[in-house]
C-alpha cells in the first residue's frame, strides 16, 4: 500500500492543493492460473474496477444490487460491503460478496471471479434441436416452408466429366482441358477458384482424369469451387448458424439430401464482454475491440462448433461450401467484423441491412475458403437477421390473417402483419425471461421450476420441476416465473403494482423493508438456499412483461388497430416451449385473445437460416420479406414510454385490455 | 563415432549377413547461430549429404566438379577430397573444399556452408530499373507499347459522393445510403467487399459523409473495393512483379498517373531449393514442398519487396489494388501454390496457361485483400508469362517483319514471328550467361570483365571491367565471356571444338591434361587468384551457345525458313545490355545477320507486367498474343538433338551459316 499524492491544478477540479489518498493493489483471479492486477483507490466499487481491468463479471442488472449475479469470492484483504439477501451467512463467512456492493476499504485485496462463460453455459437451455420435441417442431416448420411452393435447391451444381489424358501432341494445361469439357457440357466457361486449381493436377491423375466438379453461379459467372475423384464419395455440405447474443446453435447439412448430419451449440464467447448487445457495442468501440469480439464469436465459438460437427459427420472442413447465418443486427456486425458503434447512437444506423459477397476466407471460418456466407438481412438497429429468418419460419407471410410473431430471447422482437404488410420493432425486455435480472432466475435446465400453481388459501405453491423424478428446485426459469407471478397475482399475494400484500410464513421482509415470497424453503431446495421472489424481482419482471406488451400495443396503435385484430400469435425462442399462455395473458404480457390462436415454433432463427441454406428461393424470400417490412424504432417513438408505464401493472392500468384476467 | 550394425535381409541387397560400417556426425553450420546435424557413413559425398539434410549448397553443375561453386569450409575433422583447380593451396590450408569432391572419411566433421541466397544476391545483376540506362530502355518500351493504340486505364474507377447524413426519419444503413448514391451516379448497384464494409461506418463519419469510393468491374458486377475521406489524399497503387528463377524485380505504380513511385528487387528465396526450375519442381514434390516453395517466394521474397516499396512510397499496403505478375511457367505455379510436378514429366503438362480470378488474399500478399492478381499467361511447360509479357514489350506483334525475340535468363526462351503468327520454344541454355557453370563466372557487377579483346600475336587480352576507375577484375560476366571466347577463337587460341591449341605463358595444363587460358594473372586480379577459362568452361559455354542457336535453327526449320528471313532480333534479360553482338555471331550463338537488326529491351518481363498493370487493353493483348502463339516442345522434337550437336562447334559445323565469321 502506498500513499499517493497528486497535485491537482486549480480550477474546476476538486481541490487546488495537495490531496493524499489510498491506492491499493486489486488482484482478480480469473482462472486457477491467470490473474489480472490493477490499482484502485479507497471507495471504488469492485464491479467498476473489474470493468476497468477488462475482467468480465456477470452483472445483468448493471450493478444495482438486484440480480445477485455478480458474486465474487474474497481470498485476501477486506472490502466494505453491505449485507445483502443474495449471500447467506455461511457464504459470507466463506468470502462471497457481490462485486456491485463491495467498495475498496483500506487493504490490498485478492478476489476470485467465477468464469462467466462456463456459468452461462451451465445455466443455458439452448434451442439447438437437441431434443425430440425441438426436432419435431423444426420438421413441421421445414414442411410448412417448403409446402408453399418455395423450392429447395441452390446455385451449387455438380458435373462429372471424363477427360482424355494428355499426350505430347495434346499437352494443353490441366485447367484448360477441364474447362473445355465443362464448357462443352454446361454451355459456358467456368472461372476456377484458387482452391480448385491448386488441387487439380494431383486430383486429375489420381482419378485417371474422371472427376466431379462443383460449380456455383455468382454475379453471372460460373465459378469452379472444387474438383474430386468421381469414383470417391464426397459430401457437399453447408452450415446454418443462429448467432444469439447468449448462445450459438448450428446445424451441418448435406446439401444433396438436405438432411441435418450434425448439430452443435455453444455459449457465445462474447458473453465475457457483456450480457447484452449494448455492452458488446461499448466494448467494440475500445481500441482493438471489434477484432476481439469478432475473434470471440468466430475463433472461440463458431469454429469449434463447426469443427465438432465436421468431426462427428466425418467430413473435412473444406466440404462446407455454403453458410447461412442469422443473428441480430449487432451480432451480424460483430460476426463480419464491422463497427456496430452507430447502432446504439441516435439516429441508430447500422452499417448494413443486406450484405452479399461475403466468403468464408473473409471471416476465417473453417470451411472451403470460397464458401459463400449468406447473412439474413437486418431491417433496423434492433431487428436483425434472426427475426427476418424467423419471419420466414413463422409462415405469417402466407396468409391474410393478422398475425403477431414474438421472439423472446435476450431482447424481445415483434413482427406484426400478414401477407399484405409487416411491421417490426424490438423492445429491451431484458434478460428476465432467460433467468437474468431475477435473484433466483435460471435457464430451463435441470432444477428449474417451469410451472407453478398456488393454493389460494394456504399460499402454498405446487411446483413443476425440470429434471429426473425427485429433482429438487434450484431456481425459476422463464415459464416458471410467468406462472408464479400469475398465480401470486391470482391469489392476491401481490397487488397490481407487484407489491406483496399478505403476511405469513412464506413472506419475508428484510431490514430495508423489502418483502419477498418464498417459493421453496431452504430445506426443499437442491442448494439448501431459499428460493424466493423479491419485490425487486417482481419489479424487474413486470418491467420486462410491460416492455413486451407495450411494444405490441404501440405498434398496433400506430396502425390504428387494437389487439382484437390478431388471430394468430407465433412464439419463438428458448422460453416458448414451456410457456403457459393463459398465465402470460393473465399478467398482461401477451394480448388477451383466444389461447387457441397461440403457437410455438422453437428456434425460428435457426429454422430460417436452414431454409436459406438449402434453398436460394428461401433466401430470396427472406430478402423480400425484409425489404417489405417496416421497422419502428421504439426508443424514438414518443408514445412508447406512456404505453410502457401503463403496462407496468398487473395485468395493465387499462383492465379492459385484459377481460379474461378481469373475469377471475 | 559409433559402429553401427545393420542386418540386411537376404535377397537383392548388398549382403545377407551382418555388415559393420562407420557412421559419423556431420554438422553443417548454415549461419553463425544455426546448424544442421545429420549422420552419414564413410564414403558418402558431402554434397549428397547436404541435399539429404535439406542444406542448400550452390552447385549449378550438379556436382560434376566443373563449376567450383560448391565450396564449403571444413572447421573440424577431415574429409577425403581430391585436389581441384578451384581451390588454391592457401584456401585448401584454410579448410576450403568442394562439397562435390569431398567424401566422408573416418571422423565426424563440422563444415561451414556459405549462405547461397546472399551469395546469389551479391553475384547478381538484376534488371530492376536501378540504373539510368535501364530506365531509359523501360521508358522507350512503354512509349512504344502505348503508341500502338493500346490505351492505358483499368477497370478501377473512383467516384466521390456527398451523402445526406442520417436522421431518425432517415435511418437507412450506411451501405444502403452509400449504395443508393453510387447507383444514382453509376447507373447500377455495387457489391461491397468485406474490406470496404468493415471500415465504412467510421470513414463516413470522419469524412462528414463525403467519401471517395474505389470500384472495379469483375465478371459483370461492380465491386466496391475501398472507401475513404474525400478530403484526404489517397494513392491508388498497383505492383508489377517479374518473378525470375534467380531474382525478383518489382515496381510500385501510381495507377492514376502510371508513374513508378518505388522499385525494389531481391534474390528469389527459392534459390536454396535449387538453382533451376527442374530442381525446384523436384523439391516441390516432397511432402509440404509446394507450401515451402510458395512461402519462399511470397513470404520471404515478394512480401518484403512490397513492404519496402510501400514504406519508401509512404503508402499503406492496402493501397495496392492490383498486381500484374510475370514469371516462367514453374514460377507461376509455385507463386500460386499449384503443383508443378507434371511440367517436367512427359507429356509436359502445366496445371494452367491462363488463370483469372486470383486475389491477394488467396496468396497472402500484403495488399488490399481483394486486389486482383493478374498473371501473364503461360503458353507451354517451359515458355511462361515472362515471355508472353515480354513479347508485348518486344513489339514484334506490330509489324510484318520477321522478328526473333530472345530472353536470356537462367533459361533461354525464343519467340519467332510477326504480326501474322508467332512460335515459341525454350532451351536449357544453363546458367552460363549468368556466371554459373563457369569456374570464373560471375554476374555483371563490380569486378566483372564485361568486354575483352585479345592481341593476335601476344595472346594478351585487353579487358573492360565494370566498376570504378582502377577496379581489378574478379571474374567474367556473360558479355565478357562471349567476347573472350570469340577473341580466343579469332586469335586461334582455341579450335572450333573449344580446345586450346597454343602454348605459352597464358596457357596452363593441369595434372589431368586439362588446359586453361589465363585471362588475368593472380597479381592482376582483385582476389589474388588467377582468372582463367578452362576447357571445361569452354565446353559448358559452347553447349550453352549451341543450345540457343540450335533452338533458333530448329524453330525456323520447322517453318521451312532459314535465318536470312529474320530482319529484327530483340534481346531481353540481364545479359543483353553489354553484349557484343558481333562477337556473339562470331561464335555461332546468334544468327549471322546484319548487326543493325539487333536491339536490346532490358527486363521485358517486368516491362510487360507493368503494361498489364496499368492497362486492361495491354492485359488483353498479352492474352491474345499468348493464345495465338504456337509452342514447340524442344525436348520432344526429334531434330533438335542433331541441331544441338551441330551447333556445339565454333561457330558451327556448317560454316556456311556464319559467313561473316568465316570471312575473317
Amino acid at each position: 500500500m502506498r500513499i499517493h499524492e497528486l497535485n491537482f491544478v486549480s480550477g474546476g477540479l476538486p481541490g487546488d492543493g495537495k490531496v493524499g489518498f489510498m491506492e491499493h493493489k486489486i488482484t482478480f483471479k480469473i482462472s486457477p492460473t491467470e490473474s489480472v492486477e490493477i490499482t484502485a483507490v479507497t471507495g471504488e466499487k469492485l464491479l467498476d474496477i473489474a470493468r476497468k481491468a477488462n475482467v468480465a463479471i456477470d452483472a445483468p442488472c448493471s450493478g444495482n444490487g438486484s440480480c445477485g449475479k455478480c458474486r465474487v469470492k474474497l481470498l485476501e484483504g477486506e472490502v466494505e460491503s453491505r449485507k445483502t439477501r443474495h449471500i447467506t451467512d455461511e457464504e459470507y463467512a466463506e468470502g462471497w460478496r457481490l462485486a456491485c456492493e463491495s467498495k475498496i476499504a483500506d487493504s490490498d485485496i485478492v478476489v476470485e471471479v467465477p468464469d462467466i462463460a462456463s456459468a452461462y453455459r451451465s445455466r443455458m437451455k439452448i434451442a439447438d434441436l437437441s431434443d425430440t420435441r425441438e426436432v419435431e417442431i423444426f420438421n413441421t416448420t421445414k414442411t410448412a416452408i417448403f409446402g408453399t411452393g418455395i423450392e429447395t435447391g441452390t446455385a451449387l451444381k455438380t458435373v462429372t466429366v471424363q477427360l482424355t489424358e494428355p499426350t505430347l501432341d495434346d499437352a494443353m494445361s490441366d485447367i484448360e482441358r477441364l474447362g473445355m469439357e465443362l464448357e462443352a457440357q454446361l454451355g459456358e466457361s467456368v472461372v476456377p477458384t484458387h482452391f480448385a486449381l491448386a488441387k487439380l493436377p494431383q486430383t486429375l491423375r489420381e482419378a485417371a482424369f474422371n472427376v466431379t466438379c462443383l460449380c456455383e453461379r455468382r454475379n453471372g459467372a460460373l465459378i469452379l469451387l472444387d474438383v474430386w475423384n468421381a469414383a470417391e464419395a464426397h459430401k457437399i455440405c453447408g452450415a446454418a448458424i443462429d448467432i444469439g447474443t447468449t448462445t450459438v446453435a448450428a446445424v451441418l447439412v448435406d446439401l444433396e439430401t438436405n438432411e441435418i448430419i450434425a448439430k452443435a451449440s455453444s455459449g457465445n464467447g462474447q458473453i465475457r464482454y457483456g450480457a447484452d448487445v449494448i455492452n458488446r457495442i461499448i466494448e467494440a468501440t475500445r481500441p482493438g475491440g471489434i477484432e476481439k469480439l469478432q475473434k470471440a464469436v468466430i475463433e472461440e465459438t463458431i469454429s469449434p462448433v463447426l469443427l465438432n460437427m465436421c468431426r462427428s459427420a466425418g467430413i473435412p472442413k473444406t466440404n462446407i461450401y455454403r453458410f447461412a447465418v442469422a443473428g441480430n443486427t449487432t451480432m451480424n456486425h460483430l460476426f463480419t467484423g464491422v463497427n456496430p458503434e452507430f447502432i446504439r447512437m441516435e439516429p441508430y444506423v447500422p452499417a448494413f441491412m443486406e450484405i452479399n459477397g461475403l466468403f468464408a476466407q473473409d471471416m476465417k471460418l473453417p470451411a472451403h475458403p470460397n464458401a459463400e456466407v449468406i447473412i439474413a438481412p437486418n431491417i433496423g438497429s434492433y431487428v436483425g437477421g434472426d427475426i427476418t429468418a424467423g419471419t420466414l419460419a413463422s409462415m405469417m407471410w402466407t396468409s391474410e390473417e393478422m398475425a403477431l410473431f414474438i421472439d423472446l430471447g435476450t431482447n424481445g422482437e415483434l413482427v406484426f402483419g400478414s401477407a399484405d404488410f409487416m411491421m417490426s420493432c424490438a423492445c429491451s425486455a431484458g434478460p428476465a425471461f432467460e433467468g437474468g435480472d431475477i435473484s433466483c432466475g435460471m435457464r430451463a435446465t435441470d432444477g428449474a421450476i417451469e410451472s407453478c400453481t398456488i393454493d389460494k388459501d394456504t399460499y402454498k405453491p405446487t411446483l413443476g420441476i425440470i429434471g429426473p423424478e425427485g429433482q429438487k428446485p434450484i431456481g425459476l426459469c422463464g415459464s416458471g416465473l410467468i406462472d408464479t407471478v400469475a398465480e401470486m397475482f391470482r391469489c392476491g399475494i401481490i397487488n397490481p403494482l407487484g407489491k406483496i400484500s399478505i403476511e405469513g410464513e412464506r413472506v419475508r421482509e428484510d431490514e430495508y423493508g423489502m418483502k419477498s415470497y418464498v417459493v421453496a424453503f431452504a430445506d426443499e431446495s437442491d442448494t439448501g438456499r431459499e428460493i424466493a421472489l423479491t419485490e425487486t424481482d417482481l419489479d424487474n419482471f413486470i418491467r420486462a412483461k410491460g416492455a413486451i406488451f407495450s411494444a405490441v400495443k404501440t405498434m398496433l396503435e400506430s396502425l390504428d388497430f387494437s389487439v382484437d385484430i390478431i388471430t394468430k400469435v407465433i412464439i419463438a425462442g428458448g422460453i416458448g416451449s414451456g410457456i403457459n399462455i393463459k398465465n402470460a395473458i393473465r399478467i398482461g404480457m401477451l394480448p388477451d385473445i383466444d389461447t387457441e390462436f397461440y403457437s410455438y415454433i422453437g428456434n425460428s432463427s435457426l429454422s430460417g437460416a436452414y431454409a436459406m441454406l438449402i434453398s436460394d428461393a428461401a433466401r430470396d424470400k427472406v430478402t423480400e420479406l425484409a425489404r417489405n417490412m417496416t421497422y419502428m424504432e421504439l426508443s424514438s417513438n414518443p408514445g412508447y414510454m406512456d404505453e410502457f408505464v401503463a403496462a407496468c401493472f398487473l395485468p395493465h392500468t387499462n383492465a379492459a385490455l385484459f377481460p379474461s384476467a378481469s373475469e377471475e
